[in-house]
């Protein structure tokens, strides 16, 4: 069970980071070839070097993707990587008719046996519920997202008087009576915002991505977005990730670790 | 440029059908082995049976997806089978914060070189240029889906008096001021809805999917469903592409083309 795994990771890192592997070739340190064999050697002494640190993973599959077949080998190889006691979140942004879900998900969570994933609400309920069976896996619903045009529809008002992304949280809480694997995406960039979400439900589990490249605060975003169990998912990508051009960056990616989560680890 | 891909191939075929590739193993005919192995030979006969017959086609990218990193190398097979007169719609429902986009935009037109892709509007208008910028290529944004559960979201009213979708087609219009490379993907299973979505603008291209075994009707979603220039892609799958489970398939594939598109092809 995701959560399960989510908790007896918390206990060995007592922090909330979830490291974004997004692997891009041009931004890969100066002594690293700029190929995929340097991406690989770069992703893999990142994870050995982060694993002890955080507590999750989201690689971002798109990522993998643009590199082509060997790319997806590659994510493989990543998952393998990783420990099995951390929690691993495939982000893919997925959602379709059920028979096409069915699909999606069975090559997230049985294929590259991810333990959660990200979805897109747009098509409602039957689109997602093929994701949601999966039990022992978890799914994180976009609600408001970090980027700007979030402005042109998540953010507009229904007819009810409420926004489209509290119609789909309010969705959430209802799909999560029979089914209480999901969480939600709320972008760390709008503070005044994340406090509202938050008190829609003390308990709806938040993956906040947006920190750090794109202007979220760690601190900040863990004091407003933790539930009622104190547990939060913050994504910080590309600022831990690429913290360091030098042949030592996966030294500095684990001091860059400590220093964002304050912990008081003995490096 | 797919719309001159398009208007060609019509030139050619004189029909309006996008064939859906969604390889199954559970469906294929009885005498090809359930296996990769048969769903090769089973697509490769297909396409071959009907590429002469139908405007287009639409592989769903989850059924290979489904099939691990061996299914996405079929993918790559599939693309190569189909000859290059021939639009190919990858159909992926993507969208992502812009710099994530760019990748899959990557994967789906660079990698796979295909001529179209599927997009979820969820996250807006950022979230879809960096496939809008592929000018070669085409977009279709989910607007009004098939399912059921189009009625979560897609079909409530916004406070502006508008439904969500909608609203999704007037930004696509707005949209399309700068990137002219954008349709809308419409469910062909309302033909009360579909009449209503196409008179808000006698240009916009249609892709319908839904007939067949989600019920829609080809000739109705046809009529219905043509832009101003007779423009429309109605995508049938399964109620064809598994029509018949004897050796000879694909030669049924070729009848049941022909008999659903009245077209007066000599056999």
């Amino acid at each position: 069970m995701f959560l399960d795994k989510l908790s007896r990771k918390f206990s060995k890192v007592q922090n909330h980071l979830c490291l974004g592997l997004d692997p891009d070739i041009e931004k890969l340190p100066q002594n690293i070839t700029p190929s995929l064999v340097g991406i690989e050697e770069f992703l893999e002494r990142s994870i050995k070097a982060s694993s002890g640190f955080c507590l999750a993973y989201k690689p971002n599959i798109a990522f993998f993707e643009a590199l082509g077949i060997e790319g997806l080998r590659l994510l493989e190889k990543v998952i393998k990587w990783i420990p099995d006691d951390t929690p691993i979140i495939i982000d893919a942004k997925r959602g379709d008719v059920s028979h096409t879900s069915k699909q999606i998900a069975r090559y997230i969570f049985d294929y590259f046996g991810a333990d959660a994933t990200t979805l897109h609400p747009y098509m409602g309920k039957d689109s997602l519920i093929p994701f949601f069976k999966y039990k022992h896996a978890y799914n994180f619903v976009l609600a408001l997202t970090s980027n700007p045009s979030a402005n042109d529809f998540e953010t507009k008002k229904m007819a009810t008087g409420f926004t489209l992304y509290e119609s789909v949280i309010q969705s959430v809480l209802e799909w999560k009576k029979t089914y209480p694997n999901i969480g939600v995406v709320v972008g760390g960039t709008n503070m005044t915002l994340l406090s509202k979400i938050r008190q829609i439900d003390p308990c709806l589990l938040f993956l906040i991505p947006g920190i750090g490249a794109q202007g979220g605060n760690y601190q900040q975003n863990l004091e407003l977005g933790k539930n009622n169990q104190q547990e939060v998912l913050i994504n910080v990508g590309r600022s831990i990730l690429y913290c360091d051009n030098t042949k030592n960056f996966d030294k500095e990616i684990k001091k860059s670790i400590v220093k964002l989560t304050q912990n008081n680890f003995n490096l």
